[in-house]
């Protein structure tokens, strides 16, 4: 039985919690769509000549703005911890660890990122996306210790 | 027989795709690298003590440059869909998914970003920029509801 | 025997010299927040709340700090690269190269990362970082080849 094939139950749940999280990183794409054109707020030449006729307003649609800043963040922080999770989580996956305790950092990590997202694109007080950070943080380093253990 | 292994034809074709992808990605770098250099603009005064003499010149070759912005928003935009491509269709290899559905899914990905990437380069008027983008992105939609229905 | 499993040796090379370059990518986020916290330069009001009661000073707090705008442009640049490298590294693994030269190319990469976030950090005089990027960015090509010339 191969460790990495859908006959291993921890690879299947794997598959399952990367797959959500790598779908709530995607999702940031369309906010961020959604956002620019509601706000008209675009980050090249010719978007501006797409969206509006008037080439009066082209000098403010260029302009930088808050919200779409924000929810840019939000995604770049995809990117720095979901991505590492997914690929992070495969190598563990592979070293053959414990079922539950395994589920358990995907489970937790799933919600860490959620509430990350939520508190950066509603501007929620922190420390609530502090916590959704360092959680999500936490689970990648734990995995990470695993790992180089497992190996060493 | 292993699903993640050169024995699966379809693993095969994913390593292909995912390949020339990533190389895609990567080699947005050197033209980074390559437009900084004949441009003058970089981004530590560390690189222009290396590349100018005349310390006049450097508070100029440090700030930001359209074309330099330009081609690293699409670097980012890769790493937004590039990355999340190549694990989201490992996961779904790994779902066995029917082979002739798949590698369309491949190719429509590959030809949507070489495009996206191309009309963001050279700045190609809207709305050519946004199919090249919207197609890469329903390939990774499209794959992601395959690999939760079929865990479901 | 499955190529992607831990009973091929040069998978496990993989597994060891992916988490240590995965764990040096994460913790650029701790030295993000470190300089954050330390220099008082946070990027949303909510922080600025958290940090510090006295409203007055929120504004600087909210400014671009040149020590922290450092570290994450060496952040983004391991996610330009690490990323693509463990990315690259599984396919390259799957393709079944010869052992020894494999581990080379995995411990060039690390070590050239190494190099290239320390050069950014502590901002040493070029050309070291180019050298740690350039060294980093021609292992992934080599393998790329290697993938894309097993496949042909």
């Amino acid at each position: 039985m191969s460790t990495l094939s859908m006959e291993n139950k921890l690879f299947k749940e794997y598959v399952w919690y990367s797959a959500l999280a790598l779908a709530k990183t995607v999702l940031m794409s369309i906010i961020t769509v959604y956002y620019r054109v509601t706000l008209k707020s675009i980050p090249t030449p010719e978007d501006a000549v797409f969206m509006e006729k008037s080439k009066e307003k082209h000098k403010v649609m260029l302009q930088s703005n808050a919200v779409i800043e924000r929810i840019r963040r939000s995604h770049l922080n995809d990117l720095e911890n979901v991505l590492p999770f997914v690929l992070i989580a495969l190598l563990y996956v592979a070293t053959g660890p414990e079922f539950s305790g395994a589920v358990f950092h995907f489970q937790i990590f799933l919600g860490a990122r959620v509430i990350h997202t939520i508190a950066y694109i509603y501007a929620l007080p922190q420390p609530i996306r502090l916590l959704g950070f360092a959680s999500g943080f936490g689970i990648n380093v734990s995995m990470l210790l695993h790992i180089l253990m497992a190996l060493y």
